[in-house]
């Protein structure tokens, strides 16, 4: 079976990486519609090695698609959903948090997709670096409370910051003036994350950490405190989690838990004390993870780091794997 | 009074802001040497204006000195340190841990100073940076447990890591081969700290932040479970502290106890979401501290972000204000 697919956001960095997702894993596309804003009219882009105009988006032009791709952001998301005719696939927060929503790591919690078959949304994307490591040890030990700080690439706040990060960065070299975009500098330099602030003194991007946790894990008791800074790095976000369990266990235990955990590499060699780095993760679909030590400075908690790429399982390739899962499953339920 | 003054390690980072700092605060140096290794015999440095030829360190060279620094790492300090005439303050690692040695932060336990007239361990960078927003607060609150996460710039690994990550940049953003010196790249890269990792799975900075708080707060209960992290930063590191402490406390009462740390900057601004980072904390005094917000997944714990200059604060400057401390009451002393 062949797919009609729309992609909404093509230009963007996830838009880029679902379109290369697409064509890389073979996706069942019959057709290929691509939008963008009005400044895209008139170019195309590059799928299969056919050229796909770029659209602007018009009353009706989602209504005979199968599949829709939402990567442009929240706003564009809330206004166009209702046009889609097929199934939407959302990567931004519009509809995280809405309860008859889904919001869902396929390999963590592809069954919740049943729950909705219209719709599914794509967690933030520090969220799931750090779920990725966490889900197996939460069903063998059950995650009380995590303590986390985040280290987050330039691509979670589009294109336009990992651009200007290296724009930046070679003025500075070169001792250019430079006009950054940012109220600050950002060449090697780092900020605490800049989404809203809310009354609480946490900005929403920790909210949000804690808000999909819950809901991704399906454990509204679970407690989780973020401190989420944006670093000089370019696409892969790196977490620092500190992680009290409910139920105790051994270091041995979580390794032999996270052995074959599809999605997630153990990346660790301690006699050259090395551990993932954003480097290592950039481009890979898996989420590196190391360091696991036991923080005897409370019972049953475990430190850990995990890396991944923000564009690929932080955002564009959990987007098309959603797609895959949903489609798969739509259509197996179909045929019974 | 004027001093004669030696110091080891003159061309390093931390020599550099030490020479720096001695004639911005018209430290009473009466004669100053300088000692480097000997790739550096025949060149000399700059100082009030007149050139100080560069010596290498002989037996019986610190003999004379009424103080010495030491900023040339832990094994010139353990190797070198008999010879020192008179009073040592040591930047490095050496002798923190010796229970005979003070290790000090001027504004937070200058009255240990007194505990050993002949020797002053200045701490750990990182260390430096959580206690000063911190210590005060211990003082009223009592801490129990700190989670922390880092965030630490080139400089703190010395000169030449700060000269590598922008050597290895430009060719990177020039897209030219550059043979990296660490194991992985650094340019728009970070990594877990890579100092020598323990049997139990933290690295010695991880430890070293754990003890070191201990013997500064003078408290041994105190908990803390450390990640260290090299980011693509110059020189100043930030940390992420969770801290949980003993009393119960309101937010209000914690920027009341912080309105006047000399030493320590709030710099926060919620409205226009701005807070402090490295490129504020660069070449200033002061550690720059904000994020104030109370974690509700505990009792009694508060958040917070601290960032300093790693070379200022975090060494050079603390090393001075031990001198400038330690002198001073040496000589009221004498006086009595």
């Amino acid at each position: 079976m062949l797919y009609e697919v729309c992609l909404v956001g093509a230009t963007g960095a996830v838009g880029a990486e679902i379109l290369r997702l697409l064509e890389e894993r073979n996706f069942p596309v019959k057709t290929l519609r691509c939008f963008a804003s009005p400044k895209s009219l008139g170019k195309s882009i590059s799928f299969r090695g056919e050229k796909i105009p770029l659209e602007i988006l018009k009353k009706g032009c989602l209504s005979t698609s199968r599949l829709v791709f939402f990567c442009a952001g929240s706003s564009i998301s809330k206004e166009w959903i209702a046009e889609a005719g097929g199934y939407v696939v959302d990567s931004s927060s519009a509809f995280r948090s809405d309860p008859s929503v889904p919001l869902v790591i396929p390999e963590i919690n592809a069954h919740a997709l049943k729950n909705n078959p219209k719709i599914a949304a794509s967690p933030n994307c520090a969220a799931t670096i750090l779920l990725m490591p966490l889900f197996k040890l939460h069903r063998l030990f059950q995650v009380k409370r995590i303590v986390v700080s985040t280290y987050q690439a330039a691509s979670g706040a589009g294109a336009w910051l990992l651009q200007e990060l290296k724009n930046e960065t070679l003025a500075h070299l070169e001792h250019r003036p430079y006009p950054h975009l940012l109220p600050f500098p950002y060449a090697f330099n780092l900020y605490p994350h800049n989404s809203k602030l809310q009354e609480n003194g946490y900005v929403e991007e920790e909210i949000k950490m804690r808000d999909e946790t819950r809901k991704i894990l399906e454990d509204e008791a679970i407690q989780l405190s973020a401190t989420c800074v944006r670093v000089p790095v370019l696409r892969a976000h790196s977490v620092s989690a500190n992680v009290e369990f409910k139920k105790p266990f051994a270091l041995k235990m979580v390794y032999e838990a996270l052995e074959d955990v599809p999605g997630l590499k153990l990346f660790e060699d301690r006699a050259q004390n090395r551990f993932p780095t954003p480097f290592d993760a950039t481009g890979k679909d898996d989420v590196f993870c190391g360091r696991f030590r036991i923080d005897s400075s409370r019972p049953n908690t475990l430190e850990f780091w995990a890396v991944g790429d923000q564009l690929l399982k932080g955002a564009a390739l959990n987007a098309v794997q959603i797609a895959e899962t949903a489609l798969e499953t739509q259509n197996s339920e179909a045929l019974l």
